[in-house]
């Protein structure tokens, strides 16, 4: 499929400076371009791309100034990133959905599926399972008995989703998480550890994407809640009776222990860890590797295992490598001190 | 199914204080507590609980004094955490279970499956596999060839087991783990690594839970061993030829690196990571996000990275803010120093 | 099958000491011996075991002195612990292999199969993909449309490729892991976060060995690029638009953030992390945890989060021990000193 300059300028709004006939069937970064690609000028660290890129249209900013002549067509936009994340979005909401049930699939004769939907080779769908309209359930899903799935959701291959979860509309979960999942729940005894059963379940609310390899466990009793609007990274641990407030983004690796309420609108770096029972209020940005140990207070900044503030952390990790001599130092003062005092 | 409360009393040898015919069918925590669920307070923190919730029943440790009246009817216990569990267990017990080998499964006609065996859709067993009585196979489990799978084992969607490894009993493993992966052993070459093929097996000895997406890698000879009544919780990395000893727990993301071994009753923290060939030795207690680099002595407690005394980590963690101003005091000192010892 | 000394010795150009005709048929570690198995002795730690071992050979290094009697028969070699991965490899190659597609795997009519090429119970080719001689795709593989997969590949169960990545020759992939599930990028807007479609690939070239349940995520445009001979443990993680040069190792629980760049030859400890959009030059030495968050300059080690010189790092954690006694007679100092200055 191509557009033409002219189209696409249509679509986001901008404004054609070169041949609105130019015309362009796949997207390309700047530094890679090529002729029928369309690319995006953004950063202005990449400017001198612009020059030699070979892509066919270049989305800019609006005020852009050039400093040389451009070969490419540019389309100016009040703001290039926008525009080609919502380009990209047109781009894929075209493309053509798979539909339909594969013969190969197993969905249970007491499951209800709604219209629209398209359930790959191998994916099984359970008992008293209710999948909404227009889901796309990829090969090799396991959709659990009395999991409860709602519209317009996209579950990649490999994805387990344990019996009684719910799951809200436009959720999207990459291959190979594991939705429901025991929590870690064990009782001491003198021989061994005793299972606590876990018989709560998870609820997803709507527009979660989760990311691959990704855990959330089921609740003891009650559920682990995840709010709308999340977004999760792959490979996260999200543990029993935890909730994730809305709009929280978390990268990947990060790790939640049990009964931990994360606020909205958080912003988590990757390998980051939270302890159990402890609330972090709204707003909380998280560093990459932090380690989170007690409630926070919200619009804070945090990072460093035990978790501090970034301008403390960073000029006390500055001095850090100062320490051996800072030590050597305080030992000399220590013994001339003495000597001072002494000889006085 | 209902319960009541005497019912409920006589299964675990409490007494009911209120209306002996009060019945449930489910339980609630007791801050979300419902008509017709059983709750349970332990934690004094949530005693206010006690006096609102609306469940029907609500578990109590026997000496519990109550300082104002309460609408649900009580039974008294001895440990209201391990009655519920206990409650849990027999709930989880009467569940029905999933029987019979689903014509969607491929068996192997040169394995061996025990009696009353579940095995699901599209699961996946080998030659010359067994499967132990009463073993739960969800679908999409992948049960290499010769692998020896115990009695009553649980294993959950997409699991995979590596030919040849060794399950004992009441082993559960949850959704998309990986047992019997290559160790990761190469050996450099001036071209690249070369493939040190990885012969052993891993052996998982009885009683064992292991979480979601977890890894435990073959040995490169011998076998990785987990010993029995191990509790490992989701995405945690067991390399080649580890062992980790009776009883040991550890929770979500832990890594250990090859030929580690860890003594039994020891207790590990979420994200922990433990350094290649060393021993841990039992009951040793590391914190989330350790480093333990070298051998313990036994019944230790280890944070930090590299792990030390968690009485010193936390001391030496909050001085660490006030290392830039010390470094500053220093220097001042020094030069205060240097002037008077000018000056005398 | 069983092998003589004599057939060993000639495979791998070392010298029988003792019983040519002895015969083996298995591997064993040296302090796990047993008859019909051969050991290696490589680690001089190890050296004791040569005189208690049951094993029937033990590969040894030429210039080893023994120090009493040796019941197995020797076999001397210039470096032991090279010729045992040697014979490792050749006993694997003899192995049989799995051959066929299996009557139960799903190959769309739109894939092309090479020769030789095995494909197990429920694996599913989608359309447009190209599977390579003689790769070996195991049961619960998922190749998603327009894969490429080259000669002699080893995907286990449960793999996952997304549509339209590309994969070279000789590429073995364990469990569980996940090649080209969406990059993780939203666009913030006023009511949460919009998706911004990844509609770039992965590319993995020749003779990569990536572990189990790691996951490669594809880029936003163009293509996160793995180069050859990489090799990459289990449940690591890599963001879109990542580059990692040729022979780079990282072990288990790794993650690199979005875009950035890790040259060749380089080493990378378990649970280590990588800020974003930097560049990791050649031959970068990244110890466990690491925290790396800017540019290295190559040939360098790094260890510490934030990174830093390992002896610094080391010198510096063994005086964070002393910090609190540090921040005391500090403060002592600082009062002697100024008493002292006020009696001047």
């Amino acid at each position: 499929m191509e557009f033409t300059a002219k189209q696409i300028a249509d679509l986001i709004g901008g404004r054609v400076e070169g041949n609105e006939a130019a015309a362009v069937h796949t997207f390309a970064k700047i530094e890679e371009g090529q002729e029928g690609a369309i690319s995006f000028l953004s950063n202005p660290k990449y400017t001198h791309y612009l020059y030699e890129t070979k892509s066919t249209i270049v989305l800019v900013n609006e005020d852009l100034e050039l400093e040389q002549e451009v070969s490419a067509t540019l389309i100016r936009v009040k703001n290039a990133y926008e525009a080609v994340a919502k380009l990209l979005q047109i781009y894929e909401s075209i493309k053509p959905k798979k539909t339909g049930i594969d013969s190969l699939a197993f969905v249970s004769p007491k499951a209800t599926i709604g219209k629209d939907v398209y359930i790959g080779a191998f994916a099984c769908i359970g008992d008293g399972a209710v999948i909404g309209d227009g889901a796309q359930i990829y090969p090799h899903v396991v959709i659990g008995d009395g999991v409860k799935v709602g519209e317009k959701c996209l579950f990649y291959p490999n994805v387990t989703v344990y019996q009684g979860c719910r799951i809200g509309n436009n959720v999207t979960i990459h291959a190979g998480s594991v939705i429901g999942a025991d929590g870690f729940g064990f009782a001491p005894s003198t021989e061994g550890y005793d299972k606590i059963p876990q018989i709560g379940i998870v609820i997803i609310e709507d527009n979660v994407e989760i990311g691959a390899n990704t855990c959330i466990d089921r609740s003891t009793m009650g559920a682990t809640v995840v709010h709308k609007g999340v977004k999760l990274d792959n490979l996260i641990q999200v543990a029993h009776n935890c909730e994730i407030g809305e709009n929280t983004v978390m990268s990947a690796q990060v790790g939640m222990a049990g009964s931990t309420k994360i606020g909205s609108w958080c912003m988590v770096g990757g390998q980051a860890g939270f302890a159990g029972h402890i609330h972090v209020a709204d707003k909380t940005f998280v560093g990459a590797q932090c380690g989170v140990i007690s409630n926070t207070k919200g619009n804070e900044q945090l990072i460093g295992s035990p978790a501090m503030d970034p301008k403390v952390f960073f000029k006390a990790s500055a001095v850090m490598k100062k320490l051996p001599d800072m030590y050597r130092e305080l030992n000399q003062l220590k013994k001339e001190l003495a000597e001072l005092k002494a000889n006085k």
